[in-house]
C-alpha cells in the first residue's frame, strides 16, 4: 500500500482558491549555523561562510544564501498546507528578487497571494500564479516571487 | 587571517564579460538517493520522494524537486567558476522554467549565455544578466532561468 495524490491532499484544490484571496504561512528562526551550513553545500562564497570575509564585503556581516531564502519560502509554504497535495507539478518562478539581506537570527514568515487563475486545456487542473513575499520580525520584506504551478481540480 | 573577495577570486570581472558570450560547466549524474533526500528536506511532495506514489501522478516515476534543478544549475556555475569570487550581490532570477524533468539517473550540465550588461551607478560594480539553460544527456533542455547579478569591475 502506499499513499496517493488524492488521498494525502490538505491542501486546497483549484476551485477553492480565488484571485486576491491571502494566506500567512508560520515562521522560521535562522541561525548563523543553519546559513554557513546550507552555503557550504550549495553556494560557498566568502559572504555566506565565512564571518571575517564577510565584514568586509558589500553587506559588513555574514548574510544567508539567496538560494535558501528560496528555498525556506517554498518550504515555510510548503508546511502551511494548502498547496499540499493539490499542487501537482511547477512550472517555474516570475520575478524573483532578493530585496534585503536575510541576517543570521532573523525570523522569516511568508504571505501568500492569489495573483492569477486560468483553467488549464487538461480539465483535471487548473494553473495559479501565487505571489509570495517574505517578511522579516521587523516587518521588511526581503524576498519576492511568483509562484506559477498547477492544481488539481475536484471534479 | 582570512582571505577577501579580491584575493580569491577566480572569476570573471565586469570587464571581462561581453554580450553574447558563452560558457558551458561541468556535469553532475543525479541518483534517486539523492532526488528523495533533497526532496525530503526541502520539498516532500510525494512525487519527488515515494517511488510508489510517483507512479501514479503526472510523471508516472519519481522526478526531481524543480528546486533541487535550480541549486544544481546554480551549483555547476559556481564550480565552473567564471562568476567566483567577483559576483558580489545575485539581485534575483526572471522566467524560471521547469521545462522538463529531472529524472533519477540524468546527467545534467549548463550552458550560459551573458544576455545584457549595465553598469552600476557605483563605480565598483555592473549588473551583468546570463542566461542559464541546464541541458540532460539526451540535449534535451530541462530547466532555464536568467540570473541577475552584481559583478565587480577591475578597476
Amino acid at each position: 500500500m502506499t499513499g496517493n495524490l488524492v488521498d494525502l491532499a490538505r491542501g486546497y484544490y483549484f476551485e477553492d482558491f480565488e484571485v486576491d484571496q491571502t494566506f500567512v504561512t508560520g515562521s522560521i528562526t535562522v541561525t548563523e549555523d543553519a546559513i554557513i551550513r546550507f552555503a557550504f553545500e550549495w553556494d560557498p562564497q566568502p559572504f555566506h561562510i565565512d564571518r571575517l570575509a564577510a565584514e568586509k564585503g558589500v553587506f559588513g556581516k555574514l548574510v544567508a544564501s539567496g538560494l535558501q531564502t528560496m528555498l525556506l519560502t517554498s518550504r515555510l509554504v510548503y508546511d502551511f498546507g494548502v498547496l499540499s497535495g493539490t499542487a501537482l507539478a511547477g512550472l517555474g518562478f516570475d520575478d524573483v528578487r532578493f530585496v534585503k539581506p536575510l541576517f543570521p537570527g532573523d525570523t522569516i514568515h511568508v504571505e501568500l497571494k492569489i495573483l492569477e487563475m486560468e483553467p488549464s486545456s487538461k480539465p483535471e487542473r487548473g494553473r495559479v500564479n501565487v505571489l509570495m513575499r517574505t517578511i522579516n520580525q521587523n516587518d521588511e520584506l526581503i524576498y519576492h516571487t511568483t509562484l506559477i504551478v498547477f492544481i488539481a481540480r475536484r471534479s
